[in-house]
């Protein structure tokens, strides 16, 4: 059996756990004071080709989007996003947890567009009961997207416009962003999404490490005492060592592109395989993900030698399935799937 | 110049004033504890043909929705609503605030349909991710809806009969109850309201009071200590008997019934007007509001002697007016708009 | 049966319905934007000697508290509130709802001391895990407190002085404004409290109105798109008129202060029969509320003929019985008392 | 330099980063439905003797707290702790944040006392506006304290007794547990723990983990949905195979118990430096950390070879200094402490 469940099936890339375990016995101050944090930080300063951007390190992605919107957002404001976002469905309601409200408009292949957000904005100050509804107070995208799908750089300048018109922030959920910036369909750098976007984050989670998100703020707006508003959520971290070698690890010989392209080569080969099988795409994703449409006897079938993620329903006689490549996906997971 | 703004444009029903000043002088005990309060509750029950409903008084429509949906959700559960229900836009986000999602399906003339309830609920449940969503935990609609349309009761009861198969409550807002009963199309009593939902308002600051709704809980689900839960969302009045002497007075020899059914008696002129001038209707409502479409010309020519509410945008060109008659209007302001 | 339990046993002052009564059938605009609610601000700021001060109504005392605190802390902000305080004791939980700590200092009669404010704020800053707490971000004081004590003048004005020092808000529940500024022991007006504070609500609830609390901000503070963040809370009247008439007649010919100055006079007398009695005071209280010390027995007697508010346990046989004058409290009741 | 500072100063106990190394590349499922997590928490439930506790993981102490607590109040509930609890004074307003109140009561050692418990709800019951104030909840303590105190089993049971009587349950914050338990002057073991209580938690991060908390409720009182509500709090860990492999080595051959005995055997060498050195006892710990009291140029000498923490402000010219032990304190760093 292998799996393409999802990409955070294995532990972390290797040289993370070997550089865990060589620094292990140092004794370093806690919650991110640590000199292997203040070193992650320099780097992805540096990847992001922006000095004076604010880096900082959170565990989880629910948990980032939870600390981030609630934080950025003022009393009356809420988020907009797309319907399918991760935010507005797949979070429990962690969104509103925090009392705000998650403003949907719909997706096109996962993804907002720039013209639905300006109407969407031109009505809400149009509309004369605006005062009782919730404000539109900060845009946000995911990219890859749920279904991975890519954001075009004039997609996203598009938004960022947009946004800078109506003075919100665009926020990028970046849970899979290597696997995006290493698409061959992908026309940005990390450098691109920072100048483009106002704080995104780069995530960690399901790109080769065990756990962490490393949220930068690229336009010096990182909320007022940010440690304490982490800490009042329960996401600060003892022990801030254990995101900050992670990261520092993933930012040091561009470790985190080069695992990001090779999730990028397995899926190529996915693709092929898909192809030559001739099961039906739902969605064509660039990216680490393919969405394919099954009948439960294909799922039977596939589901002999691999694991893999009824992803949702598409009709009353089949499956979306995904399969994902990772990081940690080996020729010869490929191999035993094109042999299913 | 006459008003046809909205259905809160004058105080109270001069009954209702008539009581206060009354009773005014009399030391009674507050929070809800003074036998005016009882009284009310009582008829209210009796009106119901409910005795042993449980009654609660609360101040305003947001307010109340805000404190029966936070009440009674569990935390993991969020509650269902069309789209266009006053919950999930014109609240300010007051439900989100209390932690809470409003889950949204179409709105059909306002109305949320029992098959795409059924159809959410299905698909919810079949959703093998559906721990990491908002469980739905109850189902809200308004009756009248945002535009003025009304449940069948048959409507309703398939409604209902969805919430009993999924265990969940069935709320119904009637910010403007008195108005869709004493509509002609409605084929519902208030009893059948009770005997249908789980809970549900009977508004008074729409309907004759100078503030104050009726919350109804008709199945001894009335959350405990609801008292101190309603004190927690600073909406607990200290002169309870504020609300108790206004409700008191409209359930007294069918005053709410008949000031609604003159609500309606009005509206039908309107209607008639707005045939005659031959105004294009935007839905047609058997409610106390019509609501048409205008050019900005027209609208300026109306403004001349008549106030009304911009209800929303119809297209570039365009507006959606609203007219709204209620237990204040006079045959004086029905000549008038006739005029205009 | 006369009644002294508490200061909002009866209706409105009359002149209040009279009002209400006269305005009822004029069509005016919802959410407080009729003139009414124009005026009564103007007289408000007028009478708070401050013509560019902000006012705003709410319906009651803990909603008041409860929207004014969460509106203007900062997320990492608590509120530094006397642990005998109404936020701390007797809101249910309201401040803890909106996501936000009470820090309680020790009362001194009901008082916070600006020195312990002070050595608070010091101690705090000196404390290197202070970003691991709750940030001190407002203080709260009533005036009149909860047993019934008043400010002077310099002690407010300490208070406002370790405020400004750190740069936090002085806010000053006023529930019973009007009782402490009537006091003989008084020696701030209102427009002290405006100049010293940074926000503070005038008590209308127990001052004469059927509801209702005027929020002044002093100092340019309203905090942004104030309506939403009210309506966000539930705590949006549609009525705005029955707050606005009732403060533009309690501030029509000082009706606020006359009917307050009433109630002192009252109190007076309840003092004199407490001495002539001989029962034993528990707090002397300069304002409308006397607290005495009294056994089952005498309040077994008592209570043949005066209703009372049992306050608090004194000792395990002993209660602290409070007896309330207000606006309302006629000669009448006052005999039955001295006959009791 | 050698760094007595905190017990999580370390990385993890070698033995678990070993384990994570081994089995870093199997494809295990997500959220912790993985066989390691079940290995856990089985091992769990047999050290404490209760084969039918039910047992999650989190990832951090405030975390759990805020999660346990949010979940098992009740809407009008909140939390009784001693004054100087980690709640209640070093989580930045977590459990507030939740909406829930911290209701504090006085220390003694860091320890809250049954009949102090038992006289606040004996008399918050007597209390006629009890409706109007917060209702006790739960009884939250830590074990150790937080300066390093013990309950006795006597002391715990008397708690629980009066928990139960009033049908509250006794939830024990365990972030140092096995250092408690491992105190010579404990009387309880981890079975007398979860049959006492009613769920607390078993620390990791201060214990060998490099995060990760163990929730153990005891009495078939897991809230419901309780995975949908974590994630709800941003809490929930995709790889949850870093929990379940950290516990489950922690509890494989009584590891978790022989590092927390191997801190204690360190901290009564430091109490042996201690005393020799003459330096002033601020509170007599029996367990991982000891407070003593030092002048600012006790403090820089010290400072010259060793780490400390400042844990707080004892008068103008002295501070009290912790200094703590781990699993990671070696004899080597005995040494240094000795020669400082």
């Amino acid at each position: 059996m292998v799996s393409f469940e999802c990409d955070y099936i294995a532990g972390a890339h290797p040289e993370i756990l070997r550089r865990l375990t060589e620094t292990n016995m140092e004794s370093l101050p806690g919650y991110g004071f640590d000199h292997y944090t203040e070193s992650a930080k320099a780097k992805i300063r540096k990847a992001c080709g922006m000095p004076d951007a604010e880096v900082e390190f959170l565990v989880g992605g629910t948990q980032t989007n939870s600390v981030v919107i609630s934080t950025m957002l003022n009393d009356w404001e809420g988020v907009i996003s797309a319907e399918s976002g991760h935010v507005s469905v797949h979070e429990s309601g962690a969104i509103e947890y925090t009392g705000n409200k998650v403003i949907t408009l719909p997706a096109h292949d996962g993804k907002l567009r720039a013209d639905d957000v300006r109407d969407y904005l031109e009505n809400f100050y149009k509309d004369v009961t605006h005062d009782h509804m919730v404000f539109p107070g900060m845009v946000y995208v995911s990219h890859p997207t749920e279904p991975g799908t890519l954001y075009t750089k004039k997609e996203l300048e598009a938004l960022a416009d947009v946004c800078h018109e109506y003075d919100l922030p665009l926020y990028l959920d970046g849970a899979r962003l290597g696997y995006g910036l290493m698409s061959d369909a992908s026309d940005m750098t990390l450098e691109d999404i920072a100048r483009i976007t106002d704080v995104f984050y780069i995530g960690g989670t399901k790109v080769g490490a065990l756990c962490g998100e490393a949220v930068v703020f690229t336009k010096h707006n990182r909320p007022a005492h940010f440690m304490t508003s982490i800490k009042k959520r329960g996401a600060l971290l003892a022990k801030g060592r254990l995101l900050g070698i992670q990261f520092d690890t993933l930012f040091t010989d561009d470790l985190y592109f080069k695992i990001s392209r090779h999730a990028i080569d397995m899926a190529l080969k996915v693709k092929e395989i898909i192809k030559e099988k001739g099961w039906k795409v739902y969605m064509d994703s660039p990216t680490n993900q393919q969405l394919i449409i099954m009948t439960d006897a294909e799922m039977e079938e596939l589901g002999k030698s691999v694991v893999f993620d009824r992803w949702g329903v598409y009709d009353d006689t089949h499956t979306i399935v995904r399969l994902a490549t990772s990081w940690s996906t080996s020729e010869e997971d490929i191999k035993v799937l094109a042999d299913a």
